[in-house]
């Protein structure tokens, strides 16, 4: 039951960034294949950066070909769908960031989820820290990875409550554990899709320095 | 035997993409030592990365200069040339893309040969999927590090048949290995190159969304 | 006592690097949370790269809370003394560029000295080409990674002896190992130094190609 729940979350994870990385290609005119090497990147790169931090050689993603093989075919879709419609570029230019709002958000919860639980299967169970951290490097790994490749400033660094809420759900998922895996992991999700969705309504912000 | 033509594969693939980096740099009005150390990341990070990838630790490049010393002195002789030729960047700036374009594609071909074998010899070899990920990795790795590093959007997102160029090359060195490890790389090898030059003669593009 | 003087060059670097990392944090307007991660980030990134490398899974780093609390707390101070005084970005214009000097030689010659001392303790004492690789990747790892994720050239390609000086710290540390660890690492860290000073004193430069 709780490897259903984890793959579930692997998938979320992967069809959700997959979609936010073919959205920022298709945003910045790449081609076809440009926009599916970036969603597949957007997808895969937190995992794959979690899996060189923690010994797992060769990669997870890279030794079976499904979740390569889904992400690309979800950012085609997405390429074919904006493509064939001439009217699309106009509809997704006011629709654009909500999509890629919700779609991120979506990823950063299940790959939070996904992050720790690969830690404490590595054995890392008593290590809080570096639990909490492979959670928010996978979470944050792809989207920064997809935008450091597109010329972009990465989201994590202006968005309201973006890193914040992937470390607060990873720490939710490590302290509940005693409620038994798959409850902490539904916890642990819900609070980065909580924060994420509260900070979006009530406009929170953190303090800027002002020009 | 199947040894040289592996080093002669790593050779060639080193002085290309050293000559590509050492071109960006030039053109991006780095100085002599910028120039060397970009040069330098363009011939070794694809290596690099895929000596992470499955494990080389350290990885081979930094534990024989060899690649480093070869990949320096060619961006020395590039700048140099560049530096003491005044009417030089007015030449560079009508064949500079056209340089570019076929060191890329010289290394490209030679990197795609070279991260397979790297697999195969891991033991990887049942793994398709995994050995063209491995050849195409080490091929678009350095090209994409130079272009992030440099401040431009990777060629890889931009450029007609790049990234598919290398991958049809893994995937035809991969199928052919029944022919011998020496067939099979000079096809990986051709296979790239004609891509590559079949696109930019017919200029063949894939499919990008219009303004 | 030479594992004290390595954990004071380890503080030294971890603390100035975290200041010049928020310092460009606060310089781009990146909000309180955006500039502590890429304060972390540029502590930390030469320490993690060089873990991966020699293959100290999971990163140091990143096992010890130590290194990202001081960063994180570091970057918060600076945050809000510019935060907290209005007049402060008006007098940091006219120091900032230098207090980035200061602060990025000083992490760049504690990080050279520490990751020799790395490689000398994993047992690639005998190739000093690797050892003074990993000094130099330790040293610029941090500070290049700060400046791809918040859009900038690197400074690697731009600063007048950059890198230059962290590879002659690597280099004399290396090389003067029979005078004893604490007074080679000293004199390491002192050429470092000691070069960034004189080429900024002396306005040194490269050459590089004029338009």
């Amino acid at each position: 039951m709780t490897e259903v729940l984890i793959l579930i979350f692997d998938l979320v994870g992967t069809i959700a960034f997959a979609i936010s990385g073919a959205l920022v290609g298709v945003g910045k005119r790449m081609d076809l294949f440009g926009t599916i090497v970036l969603a597949v990147c957007t997808a895969t790169g937190g995992g794959v950066l979690r899996d060189l931090m923690v010994g797992n050689i060769p990669p997870y993603m890279f030794r079976n070909p499904l979740f390569v093989g889904i992400a690309a075919l979800v950012a085609l879709a997405v390429f074919f769908l904006v493509y064939l419609h001439t009217k699309m570029p106009k509809i997704l230019s006011t629709v654009y960031d909500k999509m890629l709002f919700w779609f991120d958000t979506l990823g950063l919860a299940a790959f939070t989820v996904d992050g720790v639980m690969v830690g404490i299967r590595k054995g890392y169970e008593d290590n809080v820290f570096l639990l909490v951290f492979l959670g928010f490097l996978t979470a944050v790994g792809g989207g920064t990875l997809r935008d450091v490749l597109a010329g972009r400033i990465p989201d994590i660094f202006l968005k309201h409550i973006y890193a914040v809420a992937a470390i607060a759900g990873g720490v939710t998922l490590t302290l509940t554990r005693f409620l038994g895996a798959r409850v902490s992991m539904i916890l642990g999700f819900g609070v980065v899709i909580a924060l994420r969705c509260l900070a979006a309504h009530y406009r929170w912000n953190l303090p800027r320095i002002k020009e």
